[in-house]
């Protein structure tokens, strides 16, 4: 997953860019970067691997000029972590130097990439984004506008794109529109983010999200609509709403606090929990479902964990691996909320379920007497081909075990899932569709028969640089 | 404020100081360090400023071989952030090295340093623990233990001591005991702690925490209690209760989290908001105060702010200093909890008002139509001389200001401080003394009169060495 | 100006290219990297700013399998001093993976970009080398061989090169021949190495030195002769024999040392200083000439300047720049050689005749009664085109003074060049045809008309990469 | 062995004690430190591992006010590469900071070390310099010049010391006069260097050596001479002008030039070789004894060795230990050179024996008929106890080896050592004595009977520090 960020006739857009991608860290931690034009409509990039505070230092934020710029941030995914992955791309375009940011996945890109590399184009990365870039450069259309809608005509999948022509400002959100993307307006002139947080930290209003298919080109203060991408049925990606996106956000319309709030009750009244002492979250993804939850079902709310924060993409685990339960690094119950008591623990979501397994054990050695696990939404019972992390098959649990094994493998007194109608229902009346095919199976768009073709070049990141 | 953490007979001491460091964390981020002894009474030690996390390796850890271990987590005192003034110290003592790490703050340190200066003793640091380190190796006694004694018998304020002499553990607490250390089985060893959640990551038990005065002597896996010192009446801190202990932890014989709650309960008693639409708490360090005012007053409790954890050390506010105001790095308003409501805002305490204040003018902006603030701790009127970092009586909001004042400079429709009976009575039949000396003036010792000398060597951190 | 080197059948290839590389660090020392191809036919590759010796450790060699391996030393070249200009360059390539390793330069490069960009190709460097990776990429041709093939027709200039391609390794020369390659024995494996040096330091057999045209390829131990590039009068750089490579490597047949020697010995016929009491060089670069002119003159050879080789590449001068000459950095005299003499100071060549004034004050300061400079090669009148950094004409002293003027500028008794003649007659019974063009101007190819296109996208180094 | 320099009423002392380091770089390349002192009598520090060009940056030099300066150098020793180690030392000294550099060697530190502990002296660092500081702090007289007074009158062995007390800088040599230091006056101030190399780089003038004994105080631009210390015989190092002094340095009232020019023609005279095609030298310490011998000898030199300079403190040898000689890493015979000749191989000094014996064996692979080698001083039978790090009696060759055994081990056809009388012929008519000690075995003071006490305490230097 990904955040992305934009500014036009911002004055030292780096630095606005920079607090942008600070309020959408949570998207990706792997990696970020900056690209900025300056007036001479030369680019301007600073990417490395890391957080965006770890990164970015105020020499490097004042030797990037320009009043127009984008941001990425980049999350881990296993094996590719590697620096020339980081975003924003850029190239030397001959109208200007065109820069881009993606968010999403593209269903296509192995095969596309393989058709450009039969005609001599050159990959420098393993990130599908690349093939944007080169589709684009390619095109033998004449002006850079009709050149990205070659492109685009081409690629299958979820991209939401901030990118830069010159010191032109683009935003494009697929027609079936699985990634947010929302305009503000600050002072004189745009930005572009992903979330709405991004625009509360820049002190930006919001004006309004980008739909599916829509494209909006900006120049200095002035937004133009251009014409949409060929409409397809809306598939807004709802496991942005469950977990990726931040609570103080506003996605596809809806406050996520309050649609987590929502599913917590959902939740309670399909899998209540009579006679039990207390209810609390995981810290912090589940903190509203708890609320929720214990909002409908009157049981008592607590905070029955807590969580470290300082854990850092560093931490090492020394020798640990086999006896404390890497869970441990991140929580640790409260004794005397639980010990002795019946509890209801509420997660967001069951992944691989290894680490609501060693909460499970953690909260029943602090002396728990019972545990009523709850998931606010359905089993995961695929991988997400646009753009979320989430594992293949064999490693998702719900892919391969039914629920009465998890209950089992969790070592719980109760399992509830959030049912597929009733995560529909939460939706259901919003005027859009939804995907949630990593929940149903319904994947709106053909998918990858097969794993991606391993990169040839392995290019680790430098020990160091000077 | 500090965290310390020391292990005897434990394989790889340093991998378990490691891991009780990093629970620790929360009780200082400025630097941190490892000392172990090995069998040969050879001392290695690791050092550095920043994060545990960052500043250990495996490599680092592997290279510090022995079953005796002590280590320390320092907290950002400001101006006299240097390498040379992390801990733990160790210096080469005749029978064997010496190593020792001080939570705690010695409030005739000046002086003792003086007298000792002019005796020819040379000091390496700024950091009072030194002055400790001289008076035990200019002890005029013949044994270590003694020669401890001496010293401590010279020494006012507070102090909560592990140490090592070879491979001898020693634990102590000052007859005040205004800092908290905790005793714990692990294996066929034990571990000291500041806080039991450090006991926890390791996966000892708890055995039982250190009385005022009490001093004990771990060889290998024997316990044996040496004679206490002088009595003098206890002074458990209760700001470790109210703001710096983690929830998890129990100290002074309570939970953290259950007396918090109460204090929350006390706070909605004694101020009330009646007609209020909610309350939610400054996270995290007031989670379980708001959950306290909600469940006495009724009123909904909801998650109006949510907090940025990516900040770090290194976040750099560029050009925002002025109009967006720092608290908008770490924290956002949820606008559709607030907007159009009368909200309750629980914090624990109010230091400068600095955070406070920009906080209300962030929900204000958001949509709230009334703001009730409350402080769960009453008014900080004097700082702390015995290790927390509290700023001068000048910085001090309430030292300077009346509670009306307060309201004022904050825009609250109503403000609300626990009251020091209030305070008082949640600790009351504790069976042991507390000290409130930043909340009532009753400094239990003579107080420095005037600042430090200030040193004249600046020895910064190197910036780079290789 | 570069180093190139490549390994096939060479179990823990990347280690040897790290040895040669290290020799050949006189070559260039902005910046180094190794490209390595394992036995699955996948490349890795590390490349970094600095020293070999600073950039790789074990772990990084350790990191980088394979038996097949080739490396790079760049030269710093003012204003594209960056990461991504680091070779060796590798793509993605059908057939596997392609990597290069570039020593020279190319005539036509900017005018080949232009061209290929507009056709959709994307650069990522501001390098020449990338202009061969995308018409190499670019051909039509079927098979890898007849695709590099159609690549160097297009190219004009000088271009020594190491390639992989899978697990293949190529070597190539121009047609002119500018810059040298050495094949060597090492073994049940080959290696190719721009200098002798670099086959002694990692104890290979030199078996001969490739030929202008010629191209050569080896799969495992055994090396195939493919039909030579199309035939061109030779063009040997002969300021590799002057200054760049090292004197105990053998170079377009010769030795390094003898050929200087007998520039030293010409130089002593045609300028000599009678009455002069010694003669030294400018270490270390001329040594064996002022060996030669001492041999042939008769005059006592002297140690009359010790050079500082700390020097690194990050010494600062600070508040120096003015008052004491840059050349003190790295040069002193040794006063009681000096004191009172007439000295003879024997040069390898004048650039831009700065350090030369430096170190005539230096020496005057020092007490020489008389100072005859002599300088082993003629005027530099032009820039080199072919891969030596020489500056552009406006900088290069003989190409705006006369000798006479040089004379005065430099406060000399007496000033003596070599003579082209008594230049080309050093080497003119060679069997080969050389290059002097900086001296002659004789340029073999058209030169460039223009500066080329200044890159619009400027990506600085990462200040930190984790 | 390590290089100081002390700067008096210098505008920006730190600058030009930097570039005094930088020039006494060669006397010390484990760690440097610079202290000034500013107009308040606050002195500012920054010492780290790693050559003076690498650790400080104009950055760190401007943050260093203060026209009083001192600055050191340090010698890697085996064992004790440690940062706390690094010099100058500096302590907070009851009448302004005392800060002090020390070249030198205690032989009573041990035992100096073992009382103060026992008094209650805390040692931070292994460094016998640490000791002096400790001397002066715990001395009863009232005047710090009657303290250090006190605490040389202690102290054995060799120490030439430049310290500041305030804004006072000192110069001390002790009475037997191991190590140079010389006076030089710099504009409006003075300046005090190991060696007069470094005077020409700060451009100051040389007034005079200090003398045996010597001890002169500086404030401002004023120099006074103290009382000189007890007389001793003169023992100047006599290793100083044969090895480790600098070509370009004046020191002991002799050039280094010419004294080693004089052992090179002594050499030639005792150990002729007749036949000899040729003589090198192993560069660069032993340039000017081949030059020397050449010219007595009448055998023509030559460059036969070539060094290469990019060695570095981090360069690896990556599986070569065994197949690869260590030596080859830093030297190339140069075939065309020795190739069927017979060669003289000229050394200064043979230590260990490991690197001649590699040499030799690369001379013989590169063709030479025969190898006669020469050494410039006298068999080394002793260790030096004052400062210069020879390893023990077992590691040393001609302390456990007949001249004849090294002749085979070398496996040479001659072996020529300089005899102790031709040394000690080459200074007697100096007017002052010389310390031979580790040729003939006459040590000047009792030696320590064993090795100094291992310290207890190893305190690596942190792998990164924030």
């Amino acid at each position: 997953m990904c955040g992305v960020f934009g500014a036009s006739n911002i004055p030292n857009a780096a630095q606005q860019v920079y607090m942008g991608l600070y309020a959408l860290q949570h998207r990706g931690q792997e990696s970020a970067g900056i690209i900025t034009v300056d007036d001479d409509n030369v680019a301007h990039a600073h990417r490395s691997m890391g957080l965006v505070s770890d990164i970015f230092s105020t020499e490097i934020l004042d030797s990037m000029p320009g009043s127009v710029g984008i941001g990425h941030t980049r999350y881990s995914t296993a094996g590719s972590s590697i620096i020339s992955n980081a975003q924003p791309c850029a190239v030397d375009y001959h109208v200007g130097p065109l820069a881009l940011a993606h968010n999403g996945n593209l269903t296509n890109a192995a095969e596309l990439k393989r058709d450009l590399v039969s005609k001599g184009s050159i990959f420098q990365t393993s990130s599908d984004s690349e093939v944007l870039v080169h589709l684009i450069a390619r095109s033998e259309a004449r002006k850079p506008e009709d050149q990205i809608l070659d492109a685009l005509e081409r690629v299958e999948g979820a991209y939401t794109l901030v990118l830069t022509i010159g010191k032109t400002l683009y935003g494009i959100v697929d027609s079936r529109g699985f990634r947010p993307l929302v305009l503000g307006k600050l002072n004189d002139g745009y930005v572009l983010a992903s979330e709405t947080c991004a625009l509360d930290i820049v002190g930006a209003t919001p004006v309004r999200e980008l739909q599916p298919g829509e494209w909006i080109r900006i120049d200095g203060n002035e937004v133009q609509e251009l014409p949409p991408l060929p409409p397809k049925p809306h598939r807004r990606c709802i496991f942005e709403l469950i977990y990726f996106s931040r609570p103080d956000s506003k996605v596809f319309g809806k406050s996520v606090d309050r649609f987590r709030r929502s599913l917590g009750r959902r939740l309670a009244q399909e899998h209540p929990a009579p006679g039990a002492d207390c209810v609390f979250s995981v810290p912090d993804s589940s903190n509203a479902m708890a609320l929720g939850y214990s909002e409908h079902s009157g049981i008592k709310l607590e905070h029955g964990l807590i969580r470290n924060h300082y854990v850092g993409r560093t931490f090492i685990s020394p020798g640990q691996s086999s006896r404390t339960e890497k869970a441990r690094i991140k929580f640790n119950p409260v004794r005397e909320v639980v010990d002795g008591k019946s509890v209801v623990v509420v997660d967001d979501s069951l992944v691989r379920g290894t680490t609501a397994r060693s909460l499970v054990k953690m909260i029943r050695d602090a002396g728990a007497k019972e545990i009523h696990f709850r998931s606010s939404s359905p089993p995961i019972t695929g991988p997400c081909y646009y753009g979320i992390d989430t594992p293949t098959y064999g490693e998702l649990i719900a892919s391969t075990h039914t629920v009465e094994q998890i209950h089992q493998h969790l070592g719980v007194d109760s399992l509830g899932y959030l049912s597929l109608e009733g995560l529909r229902g939460a939706v259901e009346r919003d005027g859009t569709g939804y995907c949630d095919a990593c929940f149903s199976g319904a994947y709106p768009t053909a998918v990858p028969g097969a794993e991606p073709d391993a990169p040839s070049i392995d290019i680790p990141i430098p020990a160091t640089i000077r």
